[in-house]
């Protein structure tokens, strides 16, 4: 039955990204994994497959991606990294080409990058190099992938001066964003991804997020309708930023950092351990942009407040006291945030706000307010 | 008196490379390395440089570069790798994009690649993927790099599987080609260079052909005038080529490739050393190609003589038997041939010729003949 199916019924929503020659449809739908050989036939026809993924999903869901594919004959291998960031190195870099090269993946064949964030960052770097670039699946098994990192085509790995300061801008060929997945993740991580999806209201869409603030017990808890509106309305909003500015170039794409700054700062600060998770990281930083863009006048605080609510209702931290452990001292935050990719002429960018769903980036923002404002935020 | 010459008169020679949004310009000239910051001010205003070069080239003609940017105060510093394709390896590749995330390498700035065809395929790779990529500026010095590896985008490091399995396609925003440094080269490597030159007229120009048949001891031997029309003609050969087929995806950039296939597959098995330099071994590889394509009655056997005779003329290898050492066998050539990456579902490509400027891609050739040919060529 399910090869009659077409793609868009199958999938049951697919979300285009719009790039020219490198245009890509991102499907969200339940139950997918089974269905990979069916998708990839239509959209790389006769393309091997080599997949890339972490001990956790191979562990849970390896089985059926693969078996569809083997029926095919289209299936060459597999290549599990241990989970967490730590994956995102030169050295895990290089043994995943090896071994896609061992097994033998050709310039018309695909790796499938099927995992979180990591996963997909690391995969995908690795199509993108290899034979100077593969094909390209991406099936995310997080919320926070299947929102956000799976899409847009940025690749990469952690350096020791920061993170994701290496890699490629390489789309996919296809995203596929299976909800069934979801069921076996852990509610932090949920959570977690539950923070980029706020991130899209708060940027561009004051309605979303006023629907998000009714909506996200379902969104957390699993109830599919509202999983696949918050889904696909985060994907088109990242399709259509990242359709306008591929390669961060315009300022536009930049909005997709909203809170990202200090978030990395944070993360960094944290050894990008489980201590904070990169979700956590950034719905603190995204409170910290709205209280900063209000104590600069810039936003009402209402609107501040607003936020912080929100992400506390949804159990997300919302401050830098609410980390774990030791803090970073104002100081600190500054310096790690002068790593961010967004520094042109040594002059720091920041994603500020004018209010929910007015986001913008700001050259010309007061430094030494910003020193102030993090000296009162990192105080003991 | 410099900063009033254009930048055509500055280079004498200016050849466009285009590729739309990413187009870009090879100058050719004498002495253009003190007047590189004349030309970054006009193709990157404001960008600070990092330089990547070997030993070697450093030693002679880093000073005369890092002159003029300093005094402009738009250098950053420079980072020595050691000379030899041992260099384009996954652990220098990150020891090189450690350096330049050090040195403080913005997305605005510039990464230089000074040096020949390993520098450049290794610095070229690094600005690639630094910060997912930043300003590339290729200033080749030597012969085989200033006409071919320079131009065109490529860029990567080598696999144990085989020569640049991993990299990117990624184009400089400039190409120096400042023929005065190749006075220092030894003249072995000026010879190897010079086999690049041959490639082009035997690919697509028989005209040229026919004027290296007599004007090559000018070329050799440092004639200004022949080696810019020899470098000239090449670079705007491989830049219509490039414009016409960026990525290898129609087949015409392959063409590139005559004589590769069985010339990498000589300098895998010689260890990419010394022994034999690229361009000797695509002169061997490029004999093999016509005599191959004139035992399948393809193309006249006194082409394929012709070829051969400039070849030896010029005192370049042209047979499997003229490498020092061990020779490999047919099995061993097959086996490191399959390596390409012009292998497309398991099917090996080859260029082949119909004549001197006639090659083309061949998916269809006889593999038993081949087979059958390489027993004969490998024989003891």
């Amino acid at each position: 039955m399910t090869d009659n199916l077409t793609l868009q019924e199958a999938a049951e929503t697919a979300i285009p990204v719009t790039l020219g020659e490198r245009s890509y449809q991102i499907l969200i739908g339940e139950d997918l994994l089974g269905k990979t050989a069916l998708h990839l036939d239509s959209f790389l026809p006769g393309a091997r497959c080599a997949v890339v993924s972490d001990e956790n999903v191979a562990g849970l869901h390896l089985d059926k991606l693969k078996r569809g594919l083997q029926e095919q004959g289209l299936y060459l291998g597999e290549i599990i990294v241990p989970p967490g960031e730590s994956s995102k190195c030169f050295a895990r870099l290089e043994q995943v080409c090896d071994r896609l090269l061992d097994l033998g993946v050709e310039r018309g064949d695909c790796v499938i990058a099927f995992g979180g964030g990591v996963v997909g960052d690391l995969a995908g770097f690795a199509a993108s190099i290899l034979r100077r670039g593969v094909n390209l699946l991406q099936i995310p098994t997080s919320l926070l992938a299947q929102v956000d990192s799976s899409v847009g085509g940025k690749t990469g790995i952690d350096m020791p001066q920061g993170k994701n300061l290496i890699g490629t801008f390489f789309q996919p060929a296809l995203v596929l964003a299976d909800m069934s997945v979801l069921s076996t993740l852990p509610e932090r991580q949920i959570r977690a991804g539950y923070a980029e999806v706020a991130k899209y209201g708060l940027i561009g869409d004051a309605e979303f997020f006023a629907w998000l603030e009714t909506a996200w017990p379902e969104i957390i808890e699993g109830g599919t309708d509202a999983r696949k509106k918050a889904i696909a309305t985060s994907c088109r909003a990242k399709a259509a930023i990242v359709a306008e500015d591929e390669k961060e170039e315009s300022g536009k794409r930049a909005l997709l950092n909203l809170g990202h700054t200090f978030g990395h700062a944070l993360e960094a600060f944290t050894g990008y351990s489980d201590t904070l998770l990169h979700g956590e990281a950034i719905a603190i930083g995204m409170t910290l942009a709205f209280r900063f863009s209000a104590e600069e006048g810039i936003c009402e605080p209402a609107d501040a407040e607003r936020v912080k609510a929100h992400f506390q209702a949804v159990g997300l931290p919302t401050e830098i006291a609410d980390i774990d452990g030791a803090k970073p001292s104002a100081a600190e935050m500054l310096r790690l945030m002068a790593q961010d990719k967004k520094v042109h002429a040594g002059q720091l960018n920041l994603v500020l706000v004018r209010g929910i769903g007015s986001a913008y980036l700001d050259a010309k923002f007061d430094m030494d307010a910003l020193t102030a404002f993090l000296q009162r935020e990192c105080a003991p």
